[in-house]
């Protein structure tokens, strides 16, 4: 036996944090154990109280610990506007690109009928209830560029056009700074499909 | 504001964890809330348990919960032989070497008296009564190879000649499998210097 049991319970326990292999693991314990109880202590109470009380935003579904997330429920948004992203992290990337001032909607996934997610998982009834009421002017689509992130992106530009609401998608292409020579294909021909016109 | 107050303090305790920045410890917190929050439970509670119960060996300074480490619990190692290391990560080194039956003793640290790090900090007066019990024939000393490291080698070699115990150095020189060329210059120093004879 290589660990004390509680230790290889932490060991263990450890490891449902995304990258964290047996040596990691290791290294986070025994770091904890020697030199900071007390961030460890803190480490616990942050993430039982994250873990019983984050839910879903009622409006939008992106992390909250309120009926609404702190950006649904701001004032000086526009909330006409509404991006439409896959995941949490997507909401932090793109508040985090400083150039969007409207409201999100969290899919939690996308349309993948193979694995049983249909436009019921994603929560799309929300969306639609939120259409309805009018007061939506644009929605923004942000999914994903793969297979399933383009069939989401299709499904949901129907719902706005069905309501005469404006539909755009993020434009796909040639990152910033980034070089012909080493951009991989596919984006390269969507870069070619997508040009725009600069007018004469 | 980027995050929710509750995610924000989530966000911050994680970072307390070695390895973790601003983007892993999101990574690892929206993880923990969009798909594994009974892992996240467990690992509250795993790690609770560990902080308040695990302490150290009365013998060895090993992590333990109970009054003995597992090792110096075991009955079939060697407790007449004593390996010394500077942290319990050494041990579980050591222990993965399958090369050692013996028992340990941990620094916890190394002779430093710039940092205050005396004697008393490595719990050297818990290693010299257990030399004075007398049941200890060899001191295999494990320090790293640092300018204090070493200093704690001659520290600890003088308590072990005092009681007329033998204590021993573990070798430094060129890792197996490494090839000269790539060997840093102190080590393939320390290499020649402390070349052994062949016989003839």
């Amino acid at each position: 036996m290589a660990y004390s049991p509680l230790l290889q319970d932490l060991l263990e326990a450890l490891r449902c944090l995304p990258g964290v292999g047996p040596r990691t693991a290791q290294r986070m314990a025994f770091k904890l154990l020697e030199d900071d109880r007390d961030g460890g202590r803190r480490l616990v109470s942050a993430m039982q109280q994250a873990i019983e009380n984050i839910s879903e935003c009622s409006r939008c579904r992106m992390f909250a610990e309120t009926e609404l997330c702190w950006i649904c429920g701001a004032q000086r948004r526009d909330h006409g506007t509404v991006c439409i992203v896959e995941s949490p992290a997507d909401v932090i990337a793109v508040e985090e690109s400083a150039s969007y001032n409207g409201r999100y909607f969290v899919l939690l996934g996308r349309l993948s009928p193979l694995d049983g997610i249909g436009p019921d998982e994603l929560g799309l009834h929300l969306l639609e209830a939120q259409l309805d009421e009018g007061s939506i002017s644009e929605l923004i689509i942000a999914t994903s560029a793969t297979v399933e992130g383009e069939a989401t992106a299709g499904y949901l530009a129907n719902l706005a056009h069905k309501r005469n609401i404006c539909a755009t998608r993020i434009a796909h292409g040639v990152p910033l700074g980034g070089e012909l020579e080493f951009v991989d294909s596919s984006t390269l021909s969507l870069a070619i499909s997508g040009r725009l016109n600069l007018g004469d």
